[in-house]
C-alpha cells in the first residue's frame, strides 16, 4: 500500500495539546514505522491565534473557527484536548456526523454523555477512543476492553486524581495539615486555583463512571456515582489510620456482586500491604480485581502534558491502524448488561469511627453493646489518650457491616448521651486483599 | 451476522489447559456478547486419553493424535499450551501453514522461534498471539504493542519469575536461608522438583527477550540476554541491601540507550521506594518507563491456572474479533530497529560490593583509592563489625559506573592484599528513579 497522508485535526492547544504537537514530531519514524502512515497537525482550534505558544505550528495551522477543521474534507480524524461539555460535545458529534474519528482525552464529557456519542459513532462507522480520559499515561480502558476481555471483573478500586492523593501522601509523610498541602500543590502546579472538582472528588467520580461501564459491560451514569470528598479530612485521621495500618487515599470504588454494581469516590483507609497504599504524590494506579486472573494494578502519571498525549496519540496510532485495514467503528462493544445497583443491605464493607467520647466507666460497653446488638463485630478497638478536660478518643475498625447496619450504628452512636460526637467515619477498603 | 461457531483446537491439558476450559466454559455467555460467536473446544490433544483430568470434555474430544486436531478444517484457532519446543514448533507451523491462527503460552518457544513463527503467520495471515507467556495474568505484551505506540521506550525491568520472587521475599521477610526457602517453594507447589530454570534466571531470560523484541522494535534473541541466577545469594546479602535500604530482587533489566540496546537477568537491589520493590512472593510486575509518558508499572499474578488462561482466552478474543472483522494476521508491525547491542562501556550502574577484608589500618583507604583512580565516585561506605578474627566487611555502593570501569575495579579488587575476597556484588537498578 502507497505511503498515506493522515490529517489530524487538533481542537485545543493547550498542555495536553501541546504534548500532542511534539509527541507527532518527535516520534513521526516510529509512528510511520507502526502504521505505514504519516501524520500531520492540519489544523488546530484555539481560541486565541495570536496568543504566545509552547509549540510553532506552520502558517495556517492555527484557526479560531471550528468550522474551518469541522468542514475540511482532508481531516480523518479529530484529536479533543480542549475540555469542557459544551460546545465540545456539538463539535464532537458534528465531526462523528461527517465522518471523522475522534480520540478525546475529555473525560466530563465522556462520563456525561459518552453513551450518545459511542452511539453516535457507531452509526457512522467511526472510532471514538478516549484512554487519556481516565488515569492519563495509563492504559487502562486498553486492559480492561482486550487484556481482560475473557475474564469477569469484580472490584476496581482506583486512585484516580493525582491532585487529592498528592495532598493526602503529603500530609502522612510530612505532617503537612490539609490547607497547607493543599496550598503546596497549587504551588506546585497540580492544583487549580479553584481546587474544588478534585477536592471535592468529582474529578475522580468522572473517571469511575467511565471505568464501571467499560469493566462492568453496564452504562453507569454520572449521577449514580456516590461521592464524598476530602475536604474533612484531618491530620489526626491520617495519624491514626497510620497507627492502625491503614493509609488513608481518596479511592474510587467500583464492584460488582451477583450481577450488581456500586460505585463511589471517597476517601477510604487501605491496609498499608495492599498494592494501592504505596501510591504516592501525583501518581495514579487502578487496582483491577478480576475472577479468573485475581489481583492486578496498574501504575503510572495520571496526568501532565506528555503522559497524557502518550494515552491521545496511542489511540490515534489505533485509528489510523483501523482505516488502513478499513475497520473504523467496527470493534466496540456497547455494554450488554442490564443496570442493576446494590441497595444498601448490599454493600458490604469494613469501618473505622474516631468517636469522642465522655471520659466515665462504662463508656466502652455501651458503645461495643450497640454494635453487637446491630450484628457487627470489632476487629479493633484504640481507647486513646484524653485529648481535652473529660473526654477521651475511641477508634474502632468494624469486620464486614453492610450499609443498613452502618445507618443504624450511627444513629444508634448519635443517640448514645456518652457519644460527644463521632469525629470521623471512613470505608475500610481492600481488607480482603 | 449470523451467529457463527468458532472451534478450538487444544493442545495440551495441563494446569494452563484446564483453565483455558473451564473460563471457555463458565464465561460463554460474555465471550458470546464480546464476540457475537460460541466458542467451542472441538479436539483437545493429551500424550496420555485415559488419565485422569481436572475437567471434563465431551466423548471424542480427547485425542492423542495432533493430525486430528492440525488437519480438521473446521477448526480455526490453534491453543498451544503443551508447552516446550518439539515437536510443539512444527505442529505451530504446521498449524499456521493451514490457515489456522495460534494463541500459546509459551515462552521458551516465543523466545527462540517468535520471529520464525510470526514470519510464517504474516505468509499465511494468521494470528500469532502469545500474551500469557511473559508474566501471566498481566496484559503487558497488549500495553508495550498498543498502549505505548506513541512512545519510545527507554526501560523495562521485570519481576517476571514467580518462584524466585518468592524465595527472595521469605529470604527477607521471614529471615529463611536460600535453601528453605527454596524447600518452601517447593512444598506449596511454586518451584519444579528441578528448579533449575527458575532459579537459574533462564525462565526469566526467556521472557525478557520476548519484552526486549516487542518495547525495543528489535530482533532480541535469547542467547544475547546475560543470565545471573540467585543460587549465590545469601542470607547476609538480603541483610545488608535492606540495611542500606535496599531489596534484593530478581530482576531483568532492557535498556535502550541512544538506539543501543542491553538485556540482563540478575538478582539486583532496587531503592525500597521504587514500586517494584514492593512486589511480593509470587507476584509479577514490570515496571516500564517511556521518554513521554515516563515511570509506569504493571502489576498481577505471574502464573496458575486461571490468571494465565485469562490471558490465553483474551487472546482467542482478540483472534475471533479479527476473523469476523477478517483482518487476521494484519495488525503485527515486525520488528523495524536495527539490533545494535550496547558495548560494556556504554552500560551505566550503580553496584554495591561486599567485601572481606582485613583488619588493619589504612585498608579502606586503599580500596577507595582504587575506586577513585578508575574514576568512580562512591555514594555509600558501611564498615561492619568484624565477623571473625582479623577479618572485617566493607559494604560499598558506588555511583554510575560502566561495565569497563566495573571490570578494572573487580580486576584491581582481587589484586589487592588486603582485600580477602569479593563476598558479593550486585548491580543497583533504579536509582535514577
Amino acid at each position: 500500500m502507497a505511503v498515506q497522508e493522515i490529517k489530524v485535526g487538533l481542537m485545543g492547544l493547550g498542555t495536553v495539546g501541546s504534548g500532542v504537537v511534539r509527541l507527532v514530531e518527535r516520534h513521526q519514524e516510529d509512528l510511520w514505522n507502526q502504521t505505514g502512515c504519516t501524520i500531520t497537525i492540519e489544523k488546530a482550534l484555539v481560541r486565541d491565534k495570536q496568543k504566545e505558544r509552547a509549540v510553532r505550528l506552520p502558517e495556517g495551522v492555527l484557526t479560531d473557527k471550528p468550522e474551518e477543521l469541522l468542514h475540511h474534507d482532508g481531516i480523518d480524524i479529530v484529536v479533543e484536548v480542549m475540555g469542557g461539555i459544551e460546545p465540545t460535545r456539538g463539535y464532537i458529534r458534528q465531526a462523528l456526523e461527517t465522518g471523522k474519528h475522534v480520540v478525546t482525552a475529555n473525560k466530563d464529557l465522556m462520563a456525561l454523555h459518552g453513551a450518545e456519542l459511542l452511539s453516535v459513532a457507531a452509526k457512522n462507522h467511526c472510532d471514538v477512543f478516549y484512554e487519556a480520559s481516565v488515569a492519563g499515561g495509563i492504559p487502562i480502558l486498553r486492559a480492561l476492553v482486550e487484556g481482560f476481555s475473557s475474564d469477569r471483573i469484580t472490584r476496581m478500586v482506583g486512585i484516580v486524581n493525582g491532585t487529592t492523593n498528592f495532598i493526602l501522601s503529603e500530609m502522612k509523610k510530612n505532617g503537612m495539615a490539609f490547607e497547607d498541602a493543599l496550598a503546596e500543590a497549587q504551588r506546585l502546579g497540580y492544583a487549580e486555583a479553584d481546587p474544588t472538582a478534585d477536592v471535592d472528588g468529582w474529578d475522580a467520580a468522572r473517571k469511575m463512571a467511565i471505568l464501571a461501564t467499560l469493566g462492568f459491560h453496564t452504562e453507569w451514569p454520572l449521577d449514580e456515582v456516590k461521592v464524598r470528598g476530602i475536604g474533612d479530612v484531618t491530620l489526626e485521621d491520617v495519624r491514626f489510620a497510620g497507627q492502625l495500618g491503614y493509609t488513608l487515599k481518596l479511592v474510587g470504588i467500583a464492584r460488582q456482586d451477583e450481577g450488581k454494581v456500586e460505585v463511589s469516590v471517597q476517601p477510604a483507609l487501605l491496609p498499608d500491604e495492599h498494592p494501592l497504599s504505596s501510591v504516592d504524590g501525583v501518581y495514579n494506579a487502578v487496582y483491577v480485581h478480576g475472577e479468573a486472573v485475581g489481583e492486578t494494578m496498574f501504575y503510572g502519571p495520571g496526568a501532565g502534558e506528555l503522559p497524557t498525549a502518550t494515552a491521545v496519540v496511542s489511540d490515534l496510532v489505533t485509528v489510523v491502524k483501523n482505516q488502513k485495514l478499513g475497520v473504523n467503528g467496527r470493534s466496540v462493544v456497547a455494554p450488554y448488561r442490564e443496570h442493576k445497583p446494590k441497595a444498601p443491605a448490599d454493600i458490604w464493607s469494613k469501618h473505622y469511627f474516631c468517636l469522642h467520647v465522655a471520659d466515665e466507666a462504662g463508656v466502652l460497653a455501651g458503645i461495643t453493646q450497640l454494635f453487637a446488638d446491630k450484628g457487627v463485630s470489632l476487629e479493633k478497638v484504640l481507647q486513646v489518650p484524653r485529648t481535652r478536660e473529660q473526654e477521651a478518643e475511641i477508634i474502632l475498625v468494624t469486620h464486614q457491616a453492610n450499609g443498613e447496619q452502618l445507618l443504624h450504628i450511627i444513629e444508634g452512636l448519635e443517640a448514645l448521651p456518652t457519644v460527644v460526637r463521632i469525629q470521623s467515619h471512613y470505608r475500610v477498603e481492600g481488607g480482603e486483599h
